[in-house]
């Protein structure tokens, strides 16, 4: 840190002189008045005179007004109603790892129900000693675990594969969330029951209409699936599937079942609409593959970005990005400025966790000259995030889901950025 | 976890079968329907038969309404006007570790004022080389940092010194949030300015009325103290200092400066009217206590508790809790139920961290007698909470700030709990 810092000490400062001289007017005015402490700045300042809100303003804080455009945002030609649609997590105008509840995407098949812990039940069936049906109340007596995870759609940068280069970090890559949750283990719930030894499998569904039934493989429901009712200390939001969802740590979100109704102990897998017509890959022999649940190492650079483009000159520019895998915990990110031609390491803001955000820097200086902006994810597996080339080599161009290529974004002298493919 | 588990399973079975018999009504026909799977399920559930709102309802997610009482409360006596008052975080129904800005405590001593990024300046003068004014742009440019810390007002608990014994943890400890933060290590900050030999302290101020200026020591300004502009991955509410406010680990939360407007660097502390007339720890013989800055290892237990009385009857129990240290990681929390006669050692959810919040449970079984519930924090320097006694034989009774001691609730036989002292 400090290091990387005095490296560019004499540059920043020059930049930093040069922005305190430049502005005229407000800047200018602004900086000589606070050159000197003088009780009159106050006079300029009218927030440094009076009074502002009180305790009692607010209850439940909402962002400042001036935040108003960090948002979830929809597209309405994604899907044939918003109430079968996702949004997107506006990550081009968050910073670290966790998002807030209120700004993390939401993806349901008939929209997000409202269903209050009174009414909530959690049926465990099938092949087990003991059918039980649990309340709210119930859950809260097992021993409880805390996890920060992310949730990515399988569907999230989908639209890239054939090319449709939507023009932001938050189409392209924010049908994504990362979320400490609170929740029992599902090892526990399973073990209340008593599963039988022919149980192979466990088939999820939700409280909702579409039911988004999904199975999963005995080992992973006994490993770390949570059946969760918190997420960064909270309730979840009711679009996150309140009172209970399933959190299936590094699988694509659409097994994350919400509202969650009904675990069900099968001998097979139930080869549900979730996991035979939908959430498959095919490819370019016509085949598809399936139970394709991981979520394969990913990155993308935040800032700049389409959404955040550079607004000030060349020289100190911080470079910000998010990397993550299913497969366990981001052990190196790399940057490149060019296209993939040369590649800096960047700094990882904490060592990677397992099947969660990782925030990279680099923290460089801007010749004020075009970029080609990438990131490239690697995992403690060893496995390497690939080019969109590398991909489709492999799938083809008929996928949706899981496509974790390296993006790029096009940097232009006048600091704007724009979704470019380079092959 | 597990093996917690297992050395429960039959009795939690028994009360489970117990439950789904128990209930009459709703809760009877609920698990009957249930019990076996029948599309008429529908009938008897809404939510499963219609569609819920759509992706494009909420660009800004809210609580579901059922949640509308997991807020911030203030109390009207405890200051003269609220603009220079606090609220609390409502801690007895918050989980994990993270607190979500919308419920976080705020304090502010003449309201909290809105400050737009573009009017903001960070001025840095004094003992240094080159005397700096900083936009907001500017701070963005320097290399950003991560950390999750706890911010702990120094009066949290301060009214049961003389034993007022509010009724619920929110109000006898919410003044205190744990958030992950974004920002510029202020090392940073000041080698950009360079800090001449003579500087031994730095003195920071507010841009609001109040000012509230502080002075910290040269050692712990280029330690590990953050100039944040993001909590939880957003920009700061407008209550928390937006867009800039100071961060000192593990210190009294007064000093963590919001809409911070200028940092001078001193050879002595100022001296100023929050660290003499306010701050400061008056002792039984008159003389007080100064330079109290860091926040002793302190522990509650959230639930049960006051306003989170147990709901069932004897059987399974959770208790859960937070623990904390000013002085470094929480390395064990012990639970008594009779009072500090005995005592058993906590799970923690997580290892401690520096400097942030840590989640302890019991997972136990409640006989259905009264308890008087207590918990006790140990961090990595030894330290061990004190009992209110203890506290109070070296600090007499006419201190407000940093009372860390041992909280106790008495849970009735109808598992309603009460703030008790036990001598």
């Amino acid at each position: 840190m400090s290091e990387t810092f005095k490296g560019k000490s004499t540059s920043r400062r020059a930049f930093l002189r040069g922005a305190a001289a430049a502005g005229a007017g407000a800047l200018g005015a602004g900086a000589a008045k606070a050159a000197t402490p003088d009780p009159l700045i106050t006079e300029t300042q009218p927030w440094a005179r009076g009074f502002g809100d009180g305790v009692d303003v607010t209850p439940y804080g909402l962002p400042i007004r001036f935040e108003d455009d960090v948002v979830r945002r929809n597209v309405d030609w994604l899907t044939a109603d918003t109430i079968s649609s996702i949004n997107f997590t506006p990550i081009h105008a968050l910073e670290g790892t966790i998002t807030p509840q209120g700004c993390a995407f939401e993806r349901h098949h008939s929209g997000a129900i409202e269903l209050a812990k009174e009414d909530y039940r959690l049926m465990i069936n099938g092949l087990v000693e003991t059918p039980l049906v649990f309340t709210y109340a119930d859950l809260e007596r097992f021993p409880r675990e805390n996890h920060v995870y992310f949730c990515e759609c399988a569907a999230n940068t989908g639209m890239e594969w054939a090319g449709a280069q939507l023009n932001g970090a938050q189409f392209t890559h924010g049908m994504i969330h990362n979320m400490e949750y609170t929740g029992v283990s599902l090892r526990t719930i399973l073990a209340e029951a008593g599963v039988k030894p022919e149980g192979k499998w466990v088939y999820v569904e939700g409280a909702d209409a579409s039911s988004n039934g999904r199975s999963i493989p005995m080992e992973k429901a006994l490993d770390d699936v949570l059946v969760a009712f918190k997420a960064n200390g909270e309730a979840l939001r009711k679009e996150h599937g309140y009172p209970v969802r399933l959190v299936v740590p590094g699988w694509e979100g659409n097994m994350w079942v919400k509202w969650l109704r009904r675990i069900e102990v099968t001998d097979a897998a139930v080869q549900s609409r979730e996991e035979t017509s939908k959430y498959t890959d095919t490819l370019e022999d016509g085949t598809s593959r399936k139970w394709t649940w991981e979520m394969d190492a990913k990155s993308v650079v935040t800032s700049p970005s389409p959404q955040a483009p550079i607004t000030h000159g060349q020289g100190p520019l911080v470079i910000s990005g998010l990397a993550w895998s299913g497969r366990g915990a981001i052990t190196r990110v790399d940057v490149s400025k060019d296209g993939g031609k040369t590649w800096e390491t960047a700094r990882l803001a904490k060592p990677g966790e397992k099947m969660a955000l990782t925030r990279f820097y680099l923290d460089t200086t801007w010749d004020g000259k075009e970029m080609l902006l990438q990131s490239r994810a690697m995992d403690e597996t060893g496995y390497v995030q690939p080019t969109k080339t590398q991909l489709r080599e492999v799938r083809g161009l008929n996928s949706i889901y899981h496509n974790n290529c390296i993006q790029t974004w096009w940097v232009k002298p006048n600091g704007e950025a724009e979704n470019v493919e380079v092959s």
